[in-house]
């Protein structure tokens, strides 16, 4: 597993961001890939929404509780197992985050809906899919 | 990264496997989750629909290309940078599969929509949210 690139955002600690990047549309980021990547974005600009698999770096380097009280409304205030949560705090500090796609300029995807912090690597891209990202009914 | 656990399925080659997962619900699988992890599943019964976030072992070992003909209907016949894609062959071999949650007994995790071969390591385990994982609108 290699970083094929990494997100610049304004946040630089995990506490100031969304537990959500649907929560902060109006905040906007970009992903920087690897410029030897560039040939894997074509057609990208179909698709206006895209999933981000990051690696949540901070704090990975810690072994993750497995247990929490997650952030989000679901489960306000109560203990959770850590793959029944979106804590970024979990056995691989993986991220999934759907942001809004603006614009591609060159190596460089401009989104919106930022609940990364400055720096995080990028794993992998890829376009949401109505007919694979909706529960069906 | 270490793997989670493990999916069982009836499949053993991925060109037998449907593209999607969420075009397989009659096929049903299992997560066998490593035993030391069985805590991080608190609570995960409340949520009938799953990600699944998996290392796409087979072919993995082999450097991707960049661009491919995808088989998903929504490109058929063009080609496309992988990350315009959901081709399982992407510089980092990373599957994000939406299942149907159907039981947990003790660590095994039993769901319905297969799109995976018997074997894949599992890396993450997410709940999937409406308010996460629904593009706004």
């Amino acid at each position: 597993m290699t970083p094929i690139g990494h997100v610049t955002t304004s946040y630089t600690e995990p506490s100031e961001t969304p537990s959500q990047a649907s929560e902060n549309l109006p905040v906007t980021g970009k992903v920087v890939l690897r410029e030897d990547l560039v040939d894997a974005l074509l057609g990208l600009e179909r698709y206006p929404f895209l999933w981000l698999i990051t690696w949540l770096h901070r704090g990975a380097a810690v072994p993750a509780p497995l247990q929490c009280v997650p952030r989000a409304a679901e489960a306000k205030g109560q203990i959770q197992g850590v793959f029944a949560s979106r804590s970024p705090r979990r056995p691989n500090s993986i991220g999934l985050s759907l942001v809004r796609q603006l614009e591609i300029v060159e190596h460089t995807i401009s989104f919106a809906g930022v609940d990364l912090i400055d720096g995080t690597p990028v794993l992998d891209i890829k376009p949401w899919f109505a007919d694979c990202d909706l529960p069906p009914g």
